[in-house]
């Protein structure tokens, strides 16, 4: 099955294209709550979570630092050395459920492949770690689909929105506050977040204040 | 199974928000291309599209035509006439396909709900459509959800991206273009849209324009 999911997270400054609506201090425990529910998520399904952060914190999780540029490099130097199974997962996936990642680990499959918005990559599930690498930033999904297959390696593209749902901007807020269930949102709906209605498109307010973006 | 997909469209000058990359005609010959892939997925699953059009429009598909601001009117009037199930799926979900609507259509559910980026709601699938009733038009994700409840009609939200991403935005171009197989794609491509990255951002561009949108 799935021994050991790698979350990669960064503790420190985070998620700055959400800098409109939060404050530094709020970003930080919103993607700590975000990485919560990640990490509840994926020992659902009875994985293992290593957090691969950016700086130390306070946790109980197994935890292994590196600096953000080598994100790449770093779970490259582990995918050989892994034993068995090995699942990538994003920490800014707040929508993550057990059905979601289930329908991932249990791909027939050499491996799968969950597409992030904007070309990215959100998840990914390799039997045979040693058989792949990684190459995060940009268009990943069409890189991480041709290393695949120069790898003569087959894959399933899981269709979630879920899972592809990453949260970076505000009006992703959205979807946390319209589909969540865990703790960020808990968390958002606690500093006054709520979705608002003008013209007939959805948005997100904070009470008593006004929430720029454009 | 599934004898009729209600497909809402809307032929004359849609899609506003793409109007700085897009010109009249093109977002009309653009929105007819989506048309035809979500027609083209849904015939795959052997339903019969029927579209719901604000305007007439030269097509070989059965079409039913309404005014804009009465599509919850003109549908709600259909459903109680509807024998059998119902399938009511958006004209603008190019990357709808086979797999997707079925997971849809195959609910044990009485009712099956696709949400849609930003709260909205993309497809409908109701076993006894006399027992329902729509409400388009801001989050009408969560107004669905409680129709049911309030009906007491059992549902399943499906956990789909294909069936999740509807096209509104420039943004949302980069979904097609990375994700698309049908002939939306190949239409935006022939106009000169391409992938293009900067700063690890992902985003459109089109051959020898400069493509402004904020």
């Amino acid at each position: 099955m799935c021994p050991h999911a790698y979350i990669p997270y960064k503790p420190v400054n985070p998620k700055t294209r959400l800098s409109c609506v939060l404050s530094q201090e709020e970003r930080e425990a919103f993607a700590r709550a975000m990485l919560e529910d990640v990490i509840h998520a994926v020992k659902d399904v009875n994985c293992s979570p290593v957090v691969v952060g950016t700086e130390l914190f306070d946790s109980e999780e197994i935890q292994i630092t590196v600096s953000d540029s080598d994100l790449n490099q770093t779970l490259n130097s582990l995918l050989p050395q892994s034993s068995g199974a090995m699942l990538i997962i994003m920490a800014d996936l707040p929508l993550a459920d057990a059905p979601s990642i289930k329908q991932v680990i249990s791909t027939e499959k050499d491996m799968a492949i969950v597409p992030g918005r904007g070309g990215g990559t959100n998840v990914i599930f390799i039997k045979e770690p040693q058989r792949f690498h990684v190459d995060y930033y940009g268009t990943s999904f069409l890189k991480h689909v041709k290393i695949a297959r120069d790898a003569g390696l087959s894959y399933d593209v899981i269709d979630s929105f879920r899972l592809h749902t990453d949260i970076d901007e505000k009006e992703d807020l959205v979807e946390l506050l319209a589909h969540g269930t865990g703790v960020s949102r808990t968390y958002l709906e606690g500093l006054g977040f709520f979705l608002s209605e003008e013209k007939g498109r959805v948005g997100v307010e904070r009470q008593g204040r006004k929430t720029e973006t454009e």
